[in-house]
């Protein structure tokens, strides 16, 4: 029997990977008590560390602070992360706490400050409650299995925790590669209040782990919309300690292209777990487009379709209203031609090159009615090809976000 | 005393310039009897026409039609409109039942089919009930007071007609403009599911009503935003057709000024109650952007504010999380320093030097309970100012896009 060469662990997490530790607690940043707020994830050697952030023009203080760093060093061992409070627009005393918060984390966890960065997460506009957070940190006990508890601490409107893990067994040697992620709001292309931790043991060269980093968010979090809105605090950060051992990965090496195939298996998992939970989703959206002219355009496409407010209600509603996705494919700027565009959803064929084909107004319904809504649209216009995930658009979602602060 | 040179006309709508004649009838397009649903425009003299609409790639027939004749002819004197069916994405038959409408409401007025300009608005995908439509159009009866029934006509999730008039007295002789609107979803920058017809009794030269027609779009209809989506349909229409009498109004004639000033008034009136009757909307947020560096940036603020789906949400709960609007800015893409945004709600001031002012929280939350919610913001970048205007996100925008068609 021949094994796969890249498996999902069950239970896989961000300490799945050899030499990660991590752990939470409730410091006191959220108003519920039953909620885990404060936690720090930890490696054993320090890391090749790279990170990708949001495309704001005004970043809060610890997107600042990670990308200073990044720049500076590329060996980092520690990440601490508070939900609650997103420690953004808050001028010079948010970047002073920002650094304090580091130096804590350093002192914890027995490393020099400049191998910490920081993650933050929740409103925006308030400084963060230091005292608790000098208190909080001390209380953190950091554990081999600690990886589920560091997921749940940076939940803020998620409903349920997101990890995931992925064993590859490669010829330069076998590694594992494991993740965490929150979302729920403010989720759009161009990522979103979205943070993603990511560690491998692999050993991986630093130029190489940046360029697959940079490759694996345009395909999964750069494909998720849950909204249209893009936070200052966005995160994906990948941490790899080589503690696996084997070859070292680079750019054109043998092992090169498996590691981004498993890389992008545990990124789509997550991306698409950010989606399905979104505020007030109920289901998940997933668009494919084909025969785009050019991937660019596929990628403009699949992302207008699922970023549209009438296409998220529509499918909430199981309206199987298809003129809204012609709509969002004309609006969206591209090449497109009517007469060309094929298009269905679920497995029921809508339109064939423009044209309405008759189909069972039901077998639509009971199509949107589903737990995971596939929408395939062939253009027929060239080679392009791209793939976006979503949520419908709930009465839910604007009661979650009527009453956020107050 | 001094009269105003340009005054609001109590109950004015498209037929109050002279020489304007409209009818409705209930075809049977829409479901309910109750609801007119096609309707003529009728100029007495052949008018001067110009056009702006919708930029999406995939237009509805009439849109087609309506670019072709204007190009082709400038002067045209009836305008053909029916709501509860779009005729969009209905290939070469749809183009054949719009010319076909044409011709009939020609003949019904008594002008050549090529006078005619034809608007449809509603489902997508779906053939028009020619039948009925050949029908109804025998029907209809115009009248120089038939404005308001035309408003009414037009209207699909509108919950109120939208007219507006206004006379202008000018050393060039006085005359006036009417318009009548409607919108409710799809309103978006870039127009939307919306048509604008605006009438006129003054003597406008061609080119310059061209010009006119697009510098009011962008600074009325261009700027309002509902949900983020852009319709196949969206037409703003202008006839002039001279019989006010007077100078003519072109480029730089003395009364070009005053024609333009009156022009746009009427239709930031019809942007307005577009904005304020989006659908499920109970609140009308103007956002009004100084200090950019340049109008153009300015306008992408705005629009960028009045655009994002958590603004709409918190103004909707009166939640006072102005952080909201710093993401806004800070995803826009425009030039923005945090330190230099001041920013006010209502008469509040929250934010200065990008600083949070002590406010009290109940005076905010007063301010977003209003019919009106202003939100001010100074850039302090530049000289650039622009508006916008939009509407708060309810759970009922949610219900009605759920099922719409089913």
């Amino acid at each position: 029997m021949r094994m796969k060469s890249i498996s999902q662990i069950t239970g896989g997490t961000i300490t799945s990977p050899q030499g990660f530790q991590a752990g939470a607690v409730y410091a006191g940043i959220k108003k519920e008590e039953t909620k885990l707020d404060l936690g720090i994830l930890y490696s054993e050697v320090p890391a090749e560390a790279s990170g990708v952030f949001t495309t704001s023009n005004i970043r809060a203080a610890a997107v600042t602070l990670c990308q200073e760093r990044l720049k500076k060093y590329n060996k980092i061992s520690t990440l601490v992360v508070n939900s609650g409070c997103a420690n953004a627009y808050t001028g010079n005393q948010g970047m002073k706490d920002c650094e304090e918060m580091a130096s804590l984390a350093g002192e914890a966890a027995g490393v020099s400050p400049e191998e910490v960065l920081v993650a933050s997460t929740g409103v925006t506009g308030q400084l963060l409650p230091m005292s608790l957070i000098r208190e909080g940190i001390k209380n953190i006990v950091l554990s081999p299995d600690g990886g589920r508890t560091l997921a749940r601490a940076i939940m803020t409107t998620d409903t349920v925790p997101k990890e995931a893990g992925v064993y590859v067994k490669s010829s330069d040697g076998d590694y594992t590669i494991g993740g965490i992620a929150k979302g729920a709001g403010m989720i759009h292309p161009n990522m979103a209040t979205m943070f993603c931790f990511l560690t491998t043991d692999a050993r991986v060269e630093s130029r190489f782990l940046k360029a697959a980093l940079k490759k694996v968010v345009d395909i999964s979090f750069n494909m998720i919309s849950v909204d249209g809105d893009t936070s200052p605090s966005d995160t994906v950060v990948i941490l790899a300690n080589g503690m696996a051992g084997g070859n070292v990965i680079s750019t054109g090496s043998a092992g090169a292209r498996r590691f981004q195939k498993a890389l992008n298996e545990i990124c789509i998992t997550l991306a698409k777990s950010l989606a399905r939970d979104g505020e007030g989703a109920t289901k998940l959206i997933e668009v494919a487009v084909n025969g785009a002219r050019g991937t660019s355009q596929a990628r403009i496409a699949a992302r207008e379709v699922i970023g549209s407010t009438l296409i998220k209600t529509a499918v909430h509603g199981g309206d199987p209203n298809w003129g809204r996705v012609i709509m969002a494919l004309g609006q969206s700027g591209i090449d497109v031609e009517l007469e060309r565009i094929d298009l269905s959803v679920g497995n029921v064929d809508i339109l064939e090159s423009g044209r309405p084909l008759p189909f069972n107004e039901a077998s639509v319904v009971r199509a949107l009615d589903q737990n995971e809504v596939p929408i395939h649209i062939n253009l027929n216009m060239g080679r392009g090809t791209a793939t976006a995930w979503g949520c419908d658009l709930s009465e839910e979602y604007v009661g979650i976000n009527s009453e956020y602060m107050t």
